[in-house]
């Protein structure tokens, strides 16, 4: 009796894995001549790197220096971002050295490279939590791991908060360390003992010592800014008041906001009502700003949950502040993950390239198609959230940002709730109830978003649609890894 | 280029159905025989039953009379749970009339047929959040769903907590009222204007008035009971224990408990633990009874969210009480209802028939592989909630809950954090920082698994695997629609 075949079968997402490859470092150290002769480099294998060094990250290519070095082919890269200061992999794409990419958002040359189509096998786009899924389902088996390493201790422990190239907190590597078959750690900072554990040395397998494994002025900027844009500010204010009277906002809010001027703005603009009513919330997520960490100090969050430092006061934070925590991106996000965070998030905040008349939203590629940004954790936070509400100009360099149809999928219309926007506030229609009391108790300008977008088109006129090639040169996997969408070839 | 061939592709999941029958009762209102005109009924078709009249249901029969009258053959019935109540079934299961059941709990006649191999196209159980993912997703198509209805009004809305045969609410109906093609409300009950509309009566096609939908007796338990076994009392202490020191204790705590003895024995330890402290929990939710009520009344929640009335202190309490909300099975349990409530959990206090050394829970089958329960909420709440407690006796009638290996596996052990039993609690090893609070902060005996199955097994001896047929009669489906385990033939 085969009746019920066919069905896929449910994977174990247990992930207590148990490495233990012993913790003594001078078994360990060695240097890259050595490398060469410990693991055996073939073609065909899979290689990791993080991207917590951001666009100062020197580790990446040391590993595509490898690659070119040892002329090895058919190479899967999983990176958790992809930078322009990686472009040296340009040339190992176009030399079929690097033929497949794993990557959560990509921007620069190697960007446009894919999405020009010489890369062999394609490139797979998703969110943070999805990687983290990918790799600890075994979906995607590493061979060999390069972990960017702001400091190593005597038992090979690894630490993203002390010495010179800090970056405060190695979110998106746990991952990597615990199931990849080799581990390398590449730092440029040995001490005794680590302040505080990151990464177990017995995850770790090799470590190598270089002069710098990055620059610090690419690793964190100095301090993200809220926008100066008066319509920016307006945004932000309008986004507060739809936040305070959600009905969220109250003893035990949680909140993420990513880095834009105008999602800052919308902090500062909540920091401001939680004092003002006394409102004490219990923690804040994401990639973690300064303005998060004035949060936290000013005794409005109970505490951050940081899976990325973006700026100079979280990395300085995050050693200061006890209730400052690190986590993996598999606690931040992995949809398989029973403790992940963004499913208890309140609110979050998020920006949008283009969203549609079905609320879909495009953070992954412009309008013409070219690969210049990914989800991160866009599609995470905004399926966790009982409110994800986008902020964006409506109209920004003569183009609107509501689209009849976005240009790529990047989060599905239905996890998104709100739009708001300097010529009104839109609102998923699901949402009945918010929609009359936002009417009944504010100044709002509640529309539709086919408001939204008649008024841009007034105001820009409609867009010519932008025809792509129908050659697909990667596709946009959901948080669980089924399809959103493609990418495809421009010219 | 077909590289990015064979992805399961995304499917949205917004459930903003806009049903529009019409409301009037008078178009609608008919008897049995003009139902069998006005529906083309034929073989192979889906019919759909709620089983919130539980053993007092008398609708369902209406149907299965129906199926035997016409002499259908080869329906499939997409049942919420199936009782004793229900036995007519097993006369059209074994004549061919039935020959596929989806549900997510059945015991009694129909189990044991079932279990026995008379239904040709197998069972398929699955919990109370995936029947929700299964009808609003469209995986199962329903042609009529009856809808057992205490109370419909003039406009053709129903409510489930008016009437003699009052339920209190309707959760698990509202997916088969928003999806079928054909919706037939069955009442004894017509009034002017319903207090509540619950089902709306655009979602109607038909109305069938009857003497009684079903017996009160059955419908409802007076008043479920704490266990009055001391040691199921001192089971219940030691969970409270557990949570007291899980750190997920205070304000804004939220807690869901079945009706068993022993959970609500927790409750009430709980309740005692929240008024010493002062603590003033979220939310509690899932099936409700009376200690819930009680809870709320003293203000220890801000709401109770219900899906399913077990008592009659839960079916009075829903009409009193504004803050005693009735939610949806979608809402409450599914997956990729993004609202569900069951992520929001922090503790969930569940039962066990069997358990494993992997923490694997099976409430399905007996050790025999007989059918005679099912996950309802089992494994829905155990994924959510933040801590996942099995209270049970280690040993009962002479037979050790821990086993080896469970017979079948309803919830997956990875969901489950914490057994306690009156020879102590294990502590899912992935959670090593309570097992060392636990240690330190109080005087629990902390054992491992392994320890509690020694235990019971030199109590019990080694009882002796029980070979079942290798001949599968069903299949227990996971939360997403995964395969979890089969259902296999019993002598």
């Amino acid at each position: 009796m085969n009746k019920f075949d066919g069905i896929k079968e449910y994977q174990f997402h247990d992930y207590d894995i148990k490495n233990n490859k012993g913790k003594d470092l001078n078994k360990k150290l060695i240097n890259l001549n050595e490398l060469k002769n410990m693991i055996d480099f073939k073609d065909g294998m899979t290689f990791s790197f993080h991207h917590h060094l951001r666009n100062g990250d020197g580790v990446a290519n040391i590993m595509f220096d490898l690659i070119k070095e040892l002329n090895l082919k058919d190479i899967t890269i999983v990176a958790s971002s992809i930078f322009p200061v990686h472009a040296n992999m340009v040339e190992l794409i176009k030399n079929k050295n690097i033929t497949k990419v794993y990557t959560a958002y990509m921007s620069g040359p190697v960007a446009d490279c894919i999405s020009q189509g010489y890369l062999k096998d394609g490139v797979y786009m998703h969110s943070h939590g999805a990687r983290a899924r990918l790799i600890m389902e075994k979906e995607v088996n590493i061979d060999v791991a390069f972990i960017a390493s702001p400091c190593v201790d005597q038992e090979s422990n690894i630490n993203g908060s002390e010495g010179k190239s800090s970056c405060g907190v190695l979110g998106y590597a746990y991952a990597d360390a615990l199931m990849a078959n080799k581990v390398v750690a590449v730092t440029d900072n040995i001490v005794n003992k680590v302040a505080d554990i990151e990464i177990d040395g017995n995850n770790v397998d090799y470590v190598i010592k270089v002069e710098q494994i990055g620059d610090p002025k690419g690793i964190v900027s100095g301090t993200t800014q809220i926008t100066k844009d008066p319509l920016g500010l307006l945004i932000a204010e309008y986004a507060a008041v739809v936040i305070e009277h959600s009905g969220l906002l109250k003893d035990g809010f949680s909140f993420q906001t990513g880095a834009g001027g105008i999602s800052l703005a919308v902090a500062d603009e909540l920091m401001k009502i939680m004092q003002a009513n006394n409102i004490k919330g219990s923690f804040a997520s994401g990639g973690i700003t300064g303005y998060l960490v004035k949060m936290l100090e000013a005794n409005l969050f109970e505490r951050l949950e940081d899976v990325q430092c973006f700026d100079l006061e979280a990395t300085s934070s995050i050693v200061r502040n006890k209730n400052h925590l690190k986590m993996s991106a598999s606690h931040y996000a992995n949809p398989y993950d029973k403790t992940n965070i963004v499913k208890d998030l309140d609110v979050v905040i998020l920006g949008a390239t283009e969203i549609d008349l079905n609320y879909n939203v495009n953070v992954t590629t412009a309008s013409n198609g070219v690969i210049m940004g990914g989800s991160g954790g866009h599609s995470d936070t905004a399926a966790g959230a009982k409110l994800a509400i986008i902020v964006s100009k409506l109209v920004s360099s003569r183009l609107s940002v509501v689209k009849d149809k976005v240009t790529t999928i990047t989060t599905p219309g239905e996890s998104i709730d709100v739009l708001v926007t300097e010529y009104g506030v839109a609102i998923n229609p699901k949402h009945k109830e918010l929609i009359e009391k936002l009417k009944k108790e504010t100044n709002l300008k509640i529309r539709t978003i086919e408001e939204l977008y008649e008024i841009a088109i007034s105001l820009t006129n409609k867009p010519q649609p932008i025809k792509l090639s129908d050659e697909k040169v990667g596709i946009l996997e959901y948080r669980d890894g089924t399809l959103l969408d493609y990418l495809y070839k421009v010219k």
